[in-house]
C-alpha cells in the first residue's frame, strides 16, 4: 500500500464517524413518524454511533481505493455505501442480541434493553423490547439498503452492489439459523464442517466478503476478479472467527465466569468440537453433559474449562489460524491482482489482525 | 374498467399461483444451504403459498393495466413485482405472528409454530421457533427486495420501485411499532388519531398503496399522479381497517369467545376508543378495568362486549366507513385520472370489498 493510500485512510475513521453523526441528524425528518417513535429513533441514533471498531466500512474504503477507486475517500457516495454497511451490521446485532437474550452491547444495554427499560417496570416490558427491538431492525435494513441505493455511481454499478448485498443479508440469515439449530444439537451431532460454514455464513460473508467486494466492485473491478476475491477471503474468515473463539475463551476463563459467554448459551463453537474430537471417551460423555445441562454453575463450568484445557484444542486451533492466515498469503502472492492490489489487501487485513487481537470482530 | 381487461384479470390468480410455485421451485438452488436449510425452504414455500386473497399482488395487476401498462399480466417482470408484495406481505406476516404469539395463520400453523412442532418437546423449542422465523422473515425480505430488483423493467423505473418498495417497508415498521406501543396504554392516553396514524402506517400503506403505486409506476404515470392516487388511497384505507375492526368484533362475539382476538391482545382499535368516547363515565371506567387486566376469562369478555354494544361504536363505525369509501368515490370523480383509470380504481376497491367482506384484509 503506497504511504499516501495509507495517509488517507488514517483520515478515514474520523471522517466516517462525522459522516454517520449527520446521517442521522439529515435524516430525522425522514424518519418523523410521530411522538412514540422519536425516541427509538434517538436511540437508533446512540446506538448506531456508539464507538465501535468499524471494521466494515474501514475494509471496504481500504478495499475500494486499493483497487484504484477513482474517487476521493470523503466522496459522499464512498462515505454512504460504507455506511450501508454499519447500518447492515448494525440491524444483524440488534436481531441477533433480541435472539441471544443479551443485555451488553459495546459496553451498552443491547437495543432491546433500551427500550424495556423506558418503559419502566411494566408488565411485559421484556416482551415488548424484544418486540420493538425486531422491528426497529427490520427498518434499519430498509435503511441500509436505501442508503446504498442512493449512491451516485452509475446505475448499472449500483444495481450490482445492491445485489451482492442481498446475497450477503440472505447468507448471514442462514448462517444465524444455523447458529440456533445448532445450538439446539448434542455436540457429537454437529460436525466441524457444519460448525464452519455456519461461521463462513454467519460471519465471514458480511463482515469481510461484502466490504472488500463491495469496495472493489465500486472501484470498477471485474466480475471474474470479484469471484477470486471472494475465494481468497473465506480462510481469512475463519482465521478470525477462530481468533474469536479463542479470545472468547480467554474472557471464559478470566474472573467474570458466569457471565453470558456463547459456551454458556449452548453455542456450537470450533474449539468445543475440536476439545471434543481430542477427548478420551469418559471425558467426551463428560464434556457432552456439563453442555447438555446447560447449568451456568460453578461445578459444570470449572468441568467444561477444564476438559478443554486437557483436550490441547488451544494450542491446536492457534496454530490452524496461523496456517489459514498462512494460507491466505501464499493465495494472495499466486493471485491475478497486482502488487499495489495485493498490498492493499495485505494492509487491510494485518489492521483487522491488530484491531482484533484483544476483543474480536464484535 | 373495460370488459377485456376485465377478462384478463380474471386470467390472474391462477397465472400467479402458478408463478409462485415455479418461483419457489426454480429458486431451490439459489437457498441451497445446506441440509438444516432446506426443510425451512419447504416450509417457507408452504407457507408462501398457502392460498391468501392475493388481495396485494391483484391489485397491483388491476393497477398496472388500468393505468395503461404496456404489458400483458402474464408477462415476466409483471408477475415478478405483483410476487415481490407478496413476499414482502409474508414476511410481515411471520414477524408479526412471532409479535403477537400467534398460533394459526390461513388456516394452520403460524411460521414460528412450524418450526417449534418440528423440533419436538424439546427444551426451549419455542424460543427457538420465534427466533428461527425472525431470521426467515429477513431472509425473505431480502428475497423480496431481489425479486424486484431483478424485473427487465427500464433502470429507472427499477430504481423508483425500489425506493418506494423501502419506504413501505419502514412505513409498516413504524405503524407495528406504534401497534406494540399503544398496546402497553391505557385506552384513554391512545387518541383516535393515534390509532388512524398507525392503521395508515400499520396496514393501508403496504396493503393498499404499494401495490396500486408501484403498478401504476410500473405503467409509467408520472410522480405527481402518483402523489394524488396516494392521497386518493388514504381513506379507503381506513375504511378498511374500520371493516376489519368490526368483522373482528363480530369474530369476537361469536361462538369462540376465547380464541385470540386483537381485544384480548391488548390491541387499541378504532372500535376501542370510539365505544369509549361514547360511554359514560363509570362505563368507562368499566371497560379500563377489563381492558388492563387483559384477563381472558368470560367474565371480562362478556363486559367488554357488552359495554361496546351499549356505546353505539358499531352503528357509528358502520357509518364512517360508507362515509370513507363514499368520500374516496368523490375524489376520484374529481381526481386528475382519466375516466378509464378512475374506473380501473373503482373495480379494484369493489374487488377488495367483495373479497374482504367476510375475513377483512388479513
Amino acid at each position: 500500500m503506497p504511504s499516501s493510500l495509507r495517509a488517507e485512510l488514517q483520515q478515514a475513521p474520523a471522517l466516517f464517524e462525522n459522516f454517520l453523526a449527520r446521517f442521522f441528524q439529515e435524516n430525522a425528518e425522514r424518519y418523523a413518524y410521530g411522538d412514540l417513535f422519536e425516541p427509538l429513533y434517538l436511540d437508533l441514533t446512540e446506538f448506531v454511533g456508539r464507538r465501535g471498531k468499524r471494521i466494515r466500512p474501514m475494509l471496504m474504503l481500504a478495499a475500494y481505493r486499493a483497487f484504484g477507486g477513482s474517487r476521493p475517500i470523503e466522496d459522499h457516495a464512498v462515505l454512504r455505501s460504507a455506511l450501508s454497511l454499519e447500518l447492515l451490521h448494525a440491524f444483524i446485532l440488534i436481531h441477533d442480541d433480541v435472539i441471544d437474550q443479551s443485555e451488553r452491547r459495546r459496553g451498552l444495554p443491547t437495543f432491546h434493553k433500551l427500550v424495556e427499560e423506558r418503559l419502566g417496570k411494566s408488565d411485559g416490558a421484556a416482551r415488548v423490547g424484544g418486540n420493538v427491538a425486531v422491528v426497529i431492525g427490520d427498518i434499519l435494513f430498509a435503511m441500509a439498503l436505501d442508503t446504498l441505493r442512493t449512491t451516485d455511481f452509475a446505475p448499472a454499478i449500483r444495481d450490482a452492489a445492491l445485489s451482492h448485498f442481498l446475497r450477503y443479508i440472505s447468507d448471514t440469515g442462514a448462517g444465524e439459523i444455523y447458529d440456533i439449530l445448532l445450538g439446539t444439537r448434542d455436540i457429537a451431532r454437529v460436525s466441524e464442517a457444519d460448525i464452519a460454514r455456519m461461521y463462513t455464513l454467519k460471519t465471514t460473508r458480511y463482515t469481510f466478503e461484502a466490504p472488500l467486494v463491495l469496495g472493489a466492485l465500486l472501484a470498477g473491478v471485474s466480475d471474474d476478479l470479484l469471484h477470486e476475491l471472494a475465494e481468497l477471503i473465506e480462510p481469512v474468515g475463519l482465521a478470525f472467527q477462530i481468533q474469536n473463539d479463542l479470545i472468547e475463551y480467554q474472557q471464559f476463563k478470566g474472573v467474570d465466569r458466569l457471565r453470558q459467554t456463547d459456551i454458556l448459551e449452548g453455542k456450537k463453537t470450533l474449539l468445543l468440537r475440536v476439545a471434543y474430537d481430542h477427548l478420551e471417551d469418559l471425558d467426551r460423555s463428560f464434556l457432552q453433559l456439563c453442555l447438555s445441562t446447560r447449568a451456568s454453575n460453578d461445578a459444570s463450568v470449572s468441568k467444561i474449562e477444564q476438559l478443554i484445557d486437557k483436550s490441547g484444542a488451544v494450542g491446536l486451533l492457534a496454530r490452524r489460524m496461523e496456517d489459514l492466515f498462512q494460507k491466505a498469503e501464499t493465495d494472495l502472492s499466486h493471485s491475478s491482482f497486482t502488487p499495489t492490489q495485493a498490498d492493499g489487501l495485505r494492509e487491510a487485513f494485518s489492521l483487522v489482525r491488530q484491531q482484533t487481537q484483544h476483543t474480536g470482530t464484535q
